[in-house]
């Protein structure tokens, strides 16, 4: 078909994606302890973005820019966090910029906004490094510190201190698709996994739309099992969650018994 | 020089290299969140192994099977966690075997040991999974839930919950080889990162063999920078604090006058 109108972007229907890239030696080293994989996990989740990859790499600019470009070619979107502040292990824009082939500029906008709350003669050359921004990117606010992080084509670069990745990700996301939730839905399974394991997996391949896990865990001395079923279609999900429960059913009055 | 004898593996002077592979959709749902990542790190950073990059991928078998034949082409040990229990979604082993192009034997040792705590009528198809190891594989002692992981060639297999996890990581280490533990030394910046991010960088140059890093974080209400030296050699690292707490001196006086 030809002179066919673009189609507009199915928001809420397409299968959105995203992966995030942890920049830092400091995670790393065990140092310190990642905060933000798990936010941000719980955040795509409720808006239906298929979180399908995290990487965490050390501050070295072509372990950056190799895994920055593996992973935007195949996600929606890869979130970075980490490596944007002034000082000289602060390569993150420098390997955005690589990645993408273009320069990075000074954006006049990051420096007035450093001067409404700085000296003149206080902003030095490590402060304008983070009003560096690669050359076709958009700024990303930040209402914690002030200084935005930014976004270029489907990355976004937000900085690692908790609070202020939390603001950006709250300035970004109303820019991004977003898909359809997912409805998640847990059972606690009083049965030992190798027990249920079996019907479970029935289940799991009657309904290829639903995506079920059983997680052990251990908790106040006891082992924990609880199986999880996930989906787009809320229905879909409570029928699966049904057929577990049933499914369970003589097997903790076995247990019960014996 | 021909007939040399064989060096012995050269142990605590080699550069020893690891990354973590990190299975289970529900880590990156944020439906779990890991416990494991930072504790690896901690551990290795103690033992002198350099972690050097971190996977989070979901239950796919070609995804896992992708990040660990990449990982293990470039780093001297590769630990996975997750993906081993009874149930459909524990697909670790297989994609094991299909990484390194073998097959699965259900291994005796393990069901010998499964047989001590439970009845053979429950020991099902299901829990026979959780027998399976990689042919070539060793097995990884578990202390806890007493099912093994396994060891093959680079790769160590281990289980997601942080308490059996820990108890296989105690198994396998002292078969690794390890290096020389960094030493780590913190200075609390009592300055702006701005301020002293020159004279850090210069520093930093001047020290090819220390590893320094500014890492700002918020704490009760207040931004805190840390600076952190990392080196193999205690005596550099030891000038290299000297000279970072020489360089912040004029910094925080200007400071406190101000």
């Amino acid at each position: 078909m030809t002179n066919s109108t673009p189609q507009k972007s199915a928001g809420s229907e397409a299968e959105v994606t995203a992966a995030v890239l942890v920049i830092g030696d400091e995670i790393l080293s065990g140092r310190t302890k990642d905060k933000n994989i798990g936010y941000i996990a719980d955040y795509m989740t409720n808006i239906g973005i298929d979180l399908r990859e995290v990487r965490i790499v050390p501050d070295v600019e072509d372990e950056i820019v190799d895994a920055l470009n593996a992973m935007r070619a195949r996600y929606t979107y890869v979130f970075t966090t980490g490596g944007i502040g002034p000082t000289h292990d602060d390569i993150t824009a420098d390997a955005v910029a690589k990645a993408f082939g273009v320069e990075l500029y000074e954006d006049e906008r990051i420096i007035n906004a450093m001067l409404e709350r700085m000296k003149p003669e206080d902003l030095n050359a490590a402060r304008r490094r983070m009003a560096r921004v690669p050359r076709g990117g958009d700024l990303v606010t930040n209402t914690v510190s002030r200084v935005p992080g930014f976004r270029i084509g489907n990355v976004i670069v937000m900085a690692g201190v908790p609070m202020i990745m939390q603001s950006m990700l709250d300035g970004v996301v109303p820019t991004l698709k977003t898909g359809i939730p997912l409805t998640m839905q847990a059972v606690e399974a009083e049965a030992p996994e190798g027990a249920y394991a079996a019907g479970l997996s029935a289940i799991a391949e009657a309904h290829p739309g639903l995506s079920i896990g059983s997680y052990p865990s251990y908790v106040d001395g006891k082992f924990r099992n609880q199986i999880v079923v996930r989906g787009r279609d809320p229905q879909e999900v409570a029928t699966g969650v049904a057929e577990i429960e049933a499914m369970l059913v003589p097997l903790v009055a076995a247990r019960n018994v014996g």
